[in-house]
C-alpha cells in the first residue's frame, strides 16, 4: 500500500523535530538530558510551541511531566493518553522515547482538529532511564501513584535530592498526588523504537507489543586466590577467572536452548589486575529475561546451579546476591488487538513480541490498560547516536496510529480501571 | 638429618632480621620499598650495621646496590657472587628478595672468619621488580653492562626520571659504567622463595633452579557489539564476553594437556560496564611459560589459533599484539650440580626445577655462570603480606649454603666468563 504524500511528509517532520530535540543536551556535541536538567525546559518550550496551534492546554505536573490534553466530542467521555519520555541516556541517540511524543503531536497535527468520540492527552514522561537519581519511571510513578516520599529523598551524584531537583525546576512536591491519574482514563499507548534486531530481522516495520518481559538481575562472585602466573602450575591453581569463564559459556548454552530466553553476563569486574598474576575474584552480573516467569526463575536457578557446580568443583567459593526479581506485566490484549488491527490498515504485516526492555507502559499498566507499538530500529542500536528510524516506518506507524483513533471500536464503553 | 642448633638460632635470626628490613617502608604499616626510596637508606644501613663486624668493604654502586667485598685466601682468586634484590613490590611480604641477601650475611658470619680459597662478594640489588620505574632488573642489569642512557631517561609516576632518582639518593649516573663486573667473578648464587607451590606439594624444603622459563605475553581484544541485554536474542548477538569466556576455556585446557604449560588469562577490561548491556569489547592479557621455548611458541600461536576461530564463527573480530617474547634462560649445569651435592649434604632431597618468574639470576647468566636455590614457601603465597617460610628450612637453606661455599670442588679453576 502507498503512504500518502502527506503522511510522509509528516514523518519527515517527525524526525526532524526529533532531531532538534536532541540537540537540547547537558553535553556539547552529544545528547544528554536527564530528569529536570536546564535543556528539558528548553525540550518543553518546542514540543509547546508545536502544540500551541492544535488547542490543546498545556501544562508542566509536579514531577515534570509535560501534559497537552485534547478534550472529545463529549467533554465527560474519558481519554486516551498518547506519550513516551523525554528523559535521555548519555551519549543517547534521538528517538528512545522522545519519538513516542513528536509522533504523538503529529497524530493530532494529521487529524487537523477532525473531533474524536474520547479525549486525548498527549503525554512526555520527565524521567524514564534512571540515569540521574539511579531509579527509573519516575515520570510515569506519578500517574499511577506510586512515587513515594523516599523517592522525594534520593541523591543524585552532586548530592542534590529530587525534591531540591523538583524546587530548582520551579514544582511543588506536595503537589505530586495531583498527577495521579483520575478513572477518566481508558488506555495509554506508547510508540517506541523496538531498540533490538528482531522487527529488522523479520522485514517488519511495525511490531505489536504483548508483554512486557519479567527480569531477574543477579550478582555472582567467583573467589579463588590471586597467584602468580609463572610459578603456579596448572593443577594447583584457583582461577577465578577461568571459572568464571566456563559459567559464562554454560549460561548461554542454557539461555541458547530455551526460546526466547535471553541471559547475559556483563559488569566483569576481575582483581588482581596484572599481566602476570591469576585472578583471584571475579565479579559478575547476570540478567535472566522470559515472558515466562516460570521459565525465567528456572533458567536463573539453573545457571546458579552451574555456578556452585563450577566454584566447588575448582576449590572456589562462591558469592551470590539478588538484585532484580521483576515479574513480566502484560500489555492489554484488547488494546492490542486494535493496535495489530491498525498496523494492518496501513498496510503491514504486524508482528505480535515482548519488550525485552523496561517501559513507561509497564508502569502505566498498574492503573490502565497499556499496549506498545514498536518501531523496527536499524541494526537494533540504540543508547547510540547511530540509533535511527526510518522514514517509511514512522509514516507507517502515523497511519497506525491515525487508524487506530478513528477506529470506532477504540471505545467500547469498557470501565475504566483507574 | 637433625639440624645443628647453632644453624637453627641463625635461621631464626635471619627470619627476624628479614622481619626487621620489611618495617623500613614507604607505606605505613605495609611493606613498599621500591627503587631508591627513602627508607631503602634504612635497609642500607641495617645491613651494613649486620656487615661491620664481618671485615667486608661496603660499598653502594652508581645504581643503588650494596655490595659487600670479602677477599680469598688469595686475593687474585676471583669471587662469588651471593644474593638477591633489596626492593619489594607494594604490599608486599617479608622474604621475596630480602631473604637472598639477609641469607648471604648469615652464611659469611657462620663461616665466622674462616678463609675460603676465593672471594665472595655479599650483594643486594636495588632494583629488580620494575615497580617504580615499569622496568625490572635495573641493578644486575648494571652489573652485566645493559643499563644504558634510554634507561636513564624513564620517568616514575611523579615523572622523576632515573637519572634524577639516582642523583637525589647522592649517586653519580656517569659512574654505571664502572658498577659492570670485571672478569674476577667465577659465579653467581641467589637463594630465593619460590613464589609458588611445587615444593610444598612435593613435601621438599629445596629446589635447584635448572632453568627461568621463557614468556610469551599477548594482548588480545575481541571487538563485537554491545547491546541490550533484554532486547538482543542470543542468536543475534555479538557478545564479546562469551567469546572470551570461550577462549579462556580453551586456554586453560591447552595448557592443562601440556606438561609444566602454564597460561594465563587475566587483566580482564570488559566495556561497556552496565547491567543491562552485552559487552562489545573485552580486552585480556595472556601470559604463556615453558621451559622450552619451541613449546612455549606453539602452545602460544595454537592459543591465537583458538581465538581466531572463536571470533570468526562469532561474527566478532579480533585484534592482537606480542608484549614479550623472552627465551628460557638455562641456569649454569656446573653450579646446579654442586648445589644439588650441597642440598643432599643438608640432609635434604633435593628437587630440580624450573622458575616460573624471572630473577636478578637471569640478567646476571649473560655474564657469569648462575645459579638458584629456591626455598619451600607455604601456600605458594607471594607478593603478600602472609608471604612467609619455615625456621626449618631456613636452617636447610644455611646448611646448603655452608655445604656449598666449602665444597672443596666449588672453584675449579674454570675460565671466568665475565
Amino acid at each position: 500500500m502507498p503512504v500518502n504524500p502527506d503522511t510522509m511528509e509528516s514523518a519527515r517532520e517527525v524526525i526532524r523535530r526529533c532531531r532538534k530535540l536532541a540537540t537540547f543536551s547537558e553535553d556539547a556535541g552529544r545528547t544528554r538530558r536527564t530528569f529536570l536538567s536546564a535543556p528539558m525546559r528548553d525540550c518543553h518550550r518546542e514540543i509547546s510551541r508545536w502544540l500551541a496551534p492544535l488547542g490543546a492546554s498545556v501544562t508542566t505536573d509536579a514531577v515534570g511531566n509535560l501534559r497537552a490534553v485534547f478534550p472529545g466530542a463529549d467533554p465527560r467521555a474519558p481519554r486516551l493518553l498518547l506519550g513516551s519520555h523525554l528523559d535521555t541516556v548519555p551519549n543517547a541517540g534521538a528517538f528512545d522515547g522522545v519519538l513516542g511524543v513528536v509522533l504523538a503531536v503529529a497524530l493530532m497535527e494529521s487529524l487537523a482538529g477532525r473531533e474524536l468520540p474520547f479525549g486525548v492527552e498527549v503525554i512526555g514522561f520527565s524521567e524514564e532511564e534512571g540515569v540521574r537519581f539511579g531509579v527509573p519511571f519516575l515520570g510515569s510513578r506519578a500517574l499511577v501513584g506510586t512515587f513515594d516520599e523516599a523517592l522525594l529523598r534520593r541523591e543524585d551524584a552532586r548530592g542534590v535530592s529530587v525534591r531540591q531537583a523538583l524546587e530548582s525546576f520551579g514544582l511543588d512536591p506536595s503537589q505530586i498526588p495531583s498527577a495521579r491519574l483520575e478513572n477518566d482514563v481508558f488506555g495509554y499507548v506508547e510508540f517506541h523504537i523496538e531498540q533490538g534486531p528482531v522487527l529488522e530481522d523479520l522485514g517488519r516495520p511495525l511490531g505489536v507489543v504483548e508483554a512486557i518481559v519479567g527480569q531477574t538481575r543477579m550478582a555472582v562472585t567467583f573467589v579463588g586466590r590471586a597467584n602468580h602466573a609463572g610459578t603456579t602450575p596448572m593443577h594447583l591453581r584457583r582461577d577465578a577467572l577461568a571459572a568464571a569463564a566456563e559459567w559464562i559459556v554454560k549460561v548461554e548454552n542454557d539461555a541458547r536452548r530455551e526460546q526466547g530466553l535471553v541471559a547475559t553476563v556483563g559488569a566483569v569486574h576481575a582483581v588482581p589486575v596484572a599481566a602476570n598474576v591469576i585472578v583471584g575474584e571475579v565479579s559478575v552480573l547476570l540478567d535472566v529475561r522470559h515472558r515466562s516467569d516460570d521459565v525465567r526463575a528456572m533458567a536463573a536457578a539453573r545457571m546458579m546451579d552451574h555456578a556452585k557446580e563450577i566454584a566447588s568443583s575448582r576449590g572456589l567459593s562462591l558469592r551470590q546476591g539478588v538484585l532484580l526479581d521483576h515479574a513480566t506485566v502484560p500489555m492489554d490484549r484488547f488494546l492490542a488487538d486494535q493496535i495489530e488491527h491498525a498496523i494492518r490498515q496501513a498496510g503491514c504485516e504486524p508482528h505480535r513480541m515482548v519488550s525485552g526492555a523496561g517501559h513507561d507502559a509497564m508502569i502505566l499498566a498498574e492503573r490502565v490498560p497499556a499496549a506498545m507499538v514498536f518501531l523496527r530500529t536499524p541494526n537494533g542500536i540504540s543508547h547510540d547516536p547511530a540509533e535511527a528510524v526510518l522514514v517509511e516506518d514512522v509514516a507507517k506507524a502515523i497511519d497506525c496510529g491515525l487508524h487506530l483513533l478513528t477506529a470506532s471500536s477504540l471505545l467500547p464503553g469498557r470501565p475504566c480501571r483507574a
